[in-house]
Formats: C-alpha cells, structure tokens, sequence
C-alpha cells in the first residue's frame, strides 16, 4: 500500500551507506558501549535530510508528538522498548501520569497522545492523562477521529506531587516540550519526571545540541574512517540578534557566509553542483517556527516586515534573541513530486519507527515541518533493525538500518547534553 | 491467512485470564522486580497447555529450536531482544559462534539455525556457525528449503577458546541441548557461554524445574489472589527406576495414584467432567521421548515390552533412572479436528512470539513433542504484548498475553534454575 521512494542516490553518501552496512558489528559494538555510559532519553524523533551525498539529522526532538504516525505494524517494538525504558529509569513505577501539549485541541496531535498511551498501558502501566493547561478546569472528554475518546483531566498539584483524583503516579512522562517556560506546578516534584525539566526548550539550546553531535559524529567517523561531514552540517550559534529592530543583520550575515563558504568547499572537493545553502533558526524552541532557508549572505542583511516578523517570535510568543546558522541539507528523497523528509523514532535507545514527511508544495531546500503545513506522514513499512548486509544499500530495510544509525548518533548527542545540562541546572538552582 | 484457533473456554480459566487482564500493571511490576533479581536465560520456549480450566506450562527448553516457527513479522521483537540480552550478558562481544545440535540433516531444525543467525546478523553481531560433531571434519554448505545455503564448519579448540579459521568469538551461544552429557570441547572456556553448560540436559532435572516453577506459581497467585493449582500442574519425582528390569512398578504406581487422586480432587471442585490423567517423563532429557500417558495407576505396574523400551531410553540413547510424574494438562484449543498447543517464544525477558503445534492425529490427553511426530506449526498472528484490558479476554491479543504472562512464569522459574544449579555445578566442579 505505501508506495516506495524513488531516491537517486550516489557518490560519498552510496559509500557511508555501505561501509555502515559494513562495519554493523562495528557499530553495534561501539553503541553498547556509548550506552552503558550514558542514559538514552526516554523517547525522542530525529528529523533526517537525505541529500544523496549526506544523510544528516537537523532537529532531535525530546517530546516526539507523531506516535500515531508510525506503522501500526512495529509497535510491539514500542512496546517492548518502553518496557526496557521503565526498567531502567524508574523500575517501581506502576502509575505514570502523561502531561501533554497545552494546545489539545489539534486532532492530530491528540491522535499521537492517544497512541502513546495506548504504548504504555500495554507495557503494563497504570495511565491517565492530566493538563498542566490552566485553563483546563474540568475533565474533557476529547473526541478521536477513531470515533473513541480520551480523558484529559486537570492535574492538581499536592505537596510535591503532581495528582488526579484517586491517582496518585509514581511516575510524570511530559509530551510538553516546556516552550514557555518550566511552570511552577513541576518544580521539585518527588515523582519521576521523564525526560527530565533541562530537556525542555525553556533551557535547551540546538547550538548545544548540535555541539554534542560534532563530538559524536567525529567519534563515529574516526570509528569508521569516513569524513564526517557526510553525516554532520556545518554551524554557527550567534547572540544578540534583534530582528524585531530593523537594524541591518551584518554579524549574522557574516556567519551565513562563513557556513556558505565552508559548504562550496565540501561540495566542490564531492563535485557536487547544488548550490549551498544555510538555515537560519532560532536557538531554542521548535515547530518550525523562526526558521529561514538562504542561499547568499546578502538575503540576510535587509530583511523585510514580514521577514523579520517570522524570524523574531517562535511557539508561545517566545523572542528570539538566539539563532543557529546551519548548513542547509538538501532533500532528494521523493514520491511523485513531492519532497520527502524521514523522522526516526526511538524509545530507550531502540529505533522503533518512523515515518515520511511528505510535501507537495516545498522545494528540496526548505523546512518541511513548519505550522499551518499540513504534510502527509507515510509510515516506514519496515522496521530499521532489519539489515541485510549481503543485499545493495539501496534496498529498504538496508536505508532505514542507515537512517537509524544516524538518528542514534543524535539521540547520543542528547543523552550527552541532557547530562551537561543536568549539572548547569542543578548549578542554576544551587546559585538561582 | 492464519485460522483462528476455537477454544471453548469457561470457569476458572476465563476468571483467571480476566484477572491477568485486570492486574497487568501489578503483574508488569512484579515482573520487573523479579528480572532485577534474577538474570534471565538467553532463550528460551515454553510449551503450554491451555485446557480451558487451566492454562499450564508442560516443558521449559533452554535452547529452542523453531525460531523458523515463529511469525516473520515479529522477527523485530527478537533482534531488538538479541540486543537487550547481550548488552545485558556479554556487552563486550562482537564475534558470535552459533554451536547447533549434531543432526543437522533435520531441515527443519536448519531453518531454525538459519533464522537464528539471521536475527543475531541483524541484532549487529559477526557470527558463524561451528559444529563439536566429531564427524564433521570439513566445513559444509547446508542446503536451505529456501534455496539459500547455511555453512557450518567444524569447530577447533585452542587453549580455553573455541575458534574457526580467522574467527576467535567473545561469545559462545549453545543451540546444543548437551543430552549426551557436557563434552570436553565447552569445559573450562574463558569465552562467554550463553546459556551456562549447567543448562544442558545432562544435568538439568525437570522436576527441580517445575519446583522452582511451584514457589514462583504460588508467589504469583498470592499477587493476583487466585489458587494456583489453575497455572501449577501437581507433579512428582521417583529415583531409581529400571524399566528395562521389567519388574513390578508398585512404587511408580503409587505416585501416578497420588497424582490422580490429588487432580480428581480439584476437577471436583470446579465440576471438571475431564478424566484425570498423568504423563510420566524422563526427568531429564527432552524430545518428548520417554513419555507416556497414564489414567489408572494400575496401566503403570505391568508395562508391555514395547512400553518399557519406549520409556527406557532417551535422546542420545542416555538410560532413564529417574522419572518426573506431572498431573496431565487436556489441550482443548482445536483447530477444525486437530489439536494445538501454544509454545512461547522468549529472547531475555521478553516474550518475541509463539506458535502452536498443530496435530490432526493425537488426542488432547496426549503429549504433542514427539519424536517423528510431524506437527504443522501454526505461527502467532499478534504479538503476545499487545493486550487489549478494554476487549473481553477471549480477543485474540488477550489470549496471547495471557500465554505470555504464563510463560514468563516459567522463565522465570528457569532462571531461579539456573541460579541454583550454577552453585551446585560449582561446588560439583570443586568437590569432583
């Protein structure tokens, strides 16, 4: 039923496919050991561009909000991965309360809620859903487009527990990225709190992100012998960026160019003929909000009204004062003629899905997760810890295997900025 | 395409699989408590044998042989397993050898073996395939039904390590069941070994399994507060038996007797119309040879010559002294006239799948694992951890949880097991 993607694909990127391929013991060897060193998140997506000459991961989420858009088919997987999750991190746990997004009017997001609960009831746990919304005052019952519903009831806070009427959760999985701020319902809380408040865009900055990421992306490459650079864009995080001000951008646009410059010179030593772009966005938050795609430095020094007005506020009327110039990674991967972009999802430090972002109406160049674009999720119909080494690269389960590795790479870099961040905060709140 | 099974199910059974239903949170924790405690094996399958009044494992077999069995569409659950368990056991390895039985002419046990390195490929080991049967002296390309070829090479010992030519493995894993006792090529290695040499059937006894299983039923009843004799067949052991003697068995008679007596009692209870029956097995050993089944004590006194030579002798043409008499479980699943019985699939701790051995000429008071008996294997079409506690417990799903749930139990009992003997075997290693 899920038609297949016509990718054309060659060069250094047919290459790290294959020597991934390769190296599986390799790679499966060294990841034991990453993850005997640090703590996976409980559950996360990475957002990966495939450009034929670089597969590269440009946003890891730590909220995943697309459950409901995986294969129904691999749950199991979720399953079983979220029990390994529960055992490692909170073993006792037997009622968990999940937190969602505010905005629980969107019927597709409360799809993914519904689906995560189902994940974790059948993992065994107790579960219920409560809102951290203040305006959520009274149980909801909130229609599914299954015709079934889900209860979401306001969540009381009693000493230092989060609780519902008659439930009273060992553990707190937030599926709220915290965009606003960490509210004071969730401070010092006794109960388990997964993914821990410093994982939440409040606190957490893509620069940082994607500082672990080189680190791991150049373990991974030495580990292989390959240029990381075909797994890892270049970037740059600026301060002090008004955009609200209308003053002529000339640091970000010396940034720009700098990304730019160092880009032509990669993709002339791969004869690439695309022409390098940057992606602007901003440091912290997400949803697409606050991003912007550049071909040439000049595009950013006059920036218009509404130019400017996109870039300065992102999800809960944040200002963005903060942004990363990111080496742009085009997208060649499509269906027809439309532009597709994979999402990997993990659980523990398990791949257990993922899906296409599909798009009929943007470039190969553009951000394809952005508000009010309705983009049409294509479900992977295999699962990514499928290889088969005697097989060619280009062969389904052996692409997925490829996208999972890259998306654990970044998962890894999370678990090691979750822990960096854990000091700062704890820090924060000694001094604070 | 897979038939569904129809069972006629009702009393205590439907109450208990409710109550399974019910309690998965509390049985999920006490679960995860149990594997902080105790390490589960490698693998494992589990036979069944769900009468409608009692749903029961019959045999625990620590090196599994119908991976191929298993529905291919769960295969995921194995790899992502293989991945636990081997972080868990041995995170250090890279190269794995596979040691398979010695009669690999069975094409059904090849694909078995083929399926197995399959999942261990995918799960990102290097591995290969090494046969301690002394008349393999060449390697061998094994002929697959699927046209493809499995090459087995006779394995070499160098000092303390089993090694191929270029392929020293960190680990060892047995699809050898050791009947013919532990040969000298496994003693004393400084490689991991999965499972332990202690569980081989040389030294495994069925009946200090089924002790085991007898604490962890009853542990788990009082949880779920229900009798346990509905999961926990009565059973007995009996020393120093001679079938071949050919004398009275008064003593074996005696213990079939006590069985019964004890089972009538409970059928009793519950208004069981069923005749009581027992099976009597060599309490070692597997291969379902050694066994019979028995509704009168008095059909055990004077045995025939060809009953006594049926239960004399075991696999690898080891003696029977010692016997396990075990309260017969009636298979009432069917499938139009054929009977079926469940066997679980368990890679670590988590349950990967199932079939049912499917047979149109036994009846449901007769043991299904039988030498030469060609049973058609029916795989599991849901995963077994995908409980739906909102349907009824006859849906499928349920049915398959439940099996999983059971089957855990006597994992678990197995792991306990394996404790116990790991010191016995010491001290026998140190003492002998």
């Amino acid at each position: 039923m899920v038609p297949h993607l016509t990718t054309a694909l060659s060069g250094p990127l047919l290459t790290l496919e294959r020597y991934i391929l390769d190296s599986m013991s390799t790679i499966e060897h060294w990841m034991r050991g990453q993850w005997r060193d640090h703590e996976a998140p409980f559950y996360a997506s990475v957002d990966l561009r495939n450009s034929g000459f670089k597969l590269a991961p440009v946003d890891t989420n730590l909220f995943p909000g697309g459950f409901n858009n995986l294969n129904p088919d691999f749950l199991p997987l979720c399953i079983q991965a979220t029990t390994s999750a529960i055992e490692k991190i909170c073993p006792d746990a037997q009622k968990l309360l999940i937190i969602p997004e505010n905005h629980t009017r969107n019927t597709f997001y409360l799809q993914n809620v519904a689906t995560l609960h189902l994940i974790l009831r059948q993992a065994g746990l107790n579960v219920r859903i409560g809102s951290i919304n203040p305006e959520v005052k009274a149980p909801i019952q909130m229609a599914l487009s299954n015709g079934s519903h889900l209860l979401i009831e306001p969540v009381q806070r009693v000493g230092r527990r989060l609780v519902l009427p008659d439930f009273d959760p060992c553990a707190v999985l937030l599926n709220n990225d915290l965009s606003a701020g960490i509210p004071d319902i969730l401070k010092d809380l006794d109960q388990w709190l997964l993914p821990p408040l410093q994982a939440g865009w409040s606190l957490r900055r893509k620069s940082v992100h994607f500082s672990h990421y080189d680190e791991v992306a150049g373990e991974f490459a030495r580990l292989l012998d390959v240029d990381p650079w075909v797994i890892n864009p270049y970037f740059n995080a600026l301060d002090g960026v008004d955009f609200a001000a209308g003053k002529d951008q000339v640091e970000l646009a010396e940034t720009v160019n700098d990304i730019l410059v160092k880009t032509r010179k990669k993709y002339k030593e791969y004869g690439i003929e695309n022409r390098p772009f940057v992606i602007i966005k901003a440091d912290a938050g997400t949803y697409g909000m606050g991003i912007m795609s550049v071909h040439d430095a000049s595009e950013v020094v006059h920036l218009n009204r509404k130019q400017r007005n996109r870039m300065a506020v992102v999800k809960e009327g944040m200002k963005v004062s903060r942004v990363m110039v990111q080496e742009g990674v085009y997208t060649f991967e499509n269906i027809n003629e439309a532009v597709a972009e994979p999402v990997v999802y993990m659980m523990d430090h398990y791949v257990v899905g993922g899906f296409y972002r599909v798009h009929t109406s943007r470039g190969d160049d553009e951000n394809l997760n952005a508000p009010g674009m309705h983009f049409v999720p294509l479900a992977f119909e295999a699962a990514c810890c499928t290889p088969d080494p005697a097989a060619c690269p280009e062969v389904l389960a052996n692409r997925f295997y490829a996208y999972g590795v890259v998306a654990r790479l970044a998962l890894l870099a999370a678990a090691r900025e979750i822990e960096g961040t854990r000091l700062d905060f704890q820090e924060m709140q000694v001094t604070g």
